[in-house]
């Protein structure tokens, strides 16, 4: 994945921790920012595909497998997984005939975290 | 919060946990109703909107406050809030003139919850 797509997230590359939803007012650079790939997951096709990559055992899936469970053309279903790859939620590599895509774990994590109200510092602050 | 909204996040009144994106393929019942709430989260303004009511002390942030923010009317402020409202992520209340806004948190860790990939069973399973 490149650097640039992990700043899709707004996030640095460094993987440290990050701002959350509920701790103050996003300026508008990050919420731009985020909004990119939360609109990536508002689709239910594109939700569909990144589940289907996500969840599966091994890790990848070639495209040759996600096509046949959908009523799209094959450009219709490679847009909606370019969409994915431009949020930085999933990369894919090309071998021969077939690309093969996987998940970033970490790029749904980061959003994950970012949407779950911050736990307290003190237990009962 | 109305019974239909908490549906649209895709889970049970109950709050018992939910499937993770990264479980098992999700179906199009499924897609379709996480897909609104995301959208919901997928624009910019309603990130920051959101992001300003759920980190407000207190809890609930009357609309005159979010409007100045924005160099937005408040018309259309007004429909990005019920777009947040609709998708279950935020409440409010009419109080003589002015709305009064709150973030419902549960809605928001479930969200969460959903991106952030399962942990496995055992510790190094």
């Amino acid at each position: 994945m490149s650097k640039q797509e992990l700043e899709v997230l707004g996030q640095g590359a460094d993987g440290g921790c990050c701002q959350a939803l509920a701790t103050a007012p996003l300026d508008e650079g990050q919420a731009a920012e985020l909004a990119k790939a939360f609109k990536a997951l508002g689709d239910p096709v594109r939700l569909r595909l990144l589940s289907m990559i996500a969840s599966r055992e091994g890790g990848e899936v070639c495209v040759c497998e996600l096509t046949p469970a959908f009523e799209l053309s094959q450009p219709t279903i490679s847009h909606h997984l370019k969409l994915l790859r431009q949020a930085g939620l999933i990369d894919c590599e090309r071998r021969g005939t077939w690309v093969y895509y996987w998940a970033l774990p970490g790029a749904l994590d980061r959003l994950g975290a970012f949407l779950t109200a911050p736990q307290p510092a003190g237990a009962t602050a």
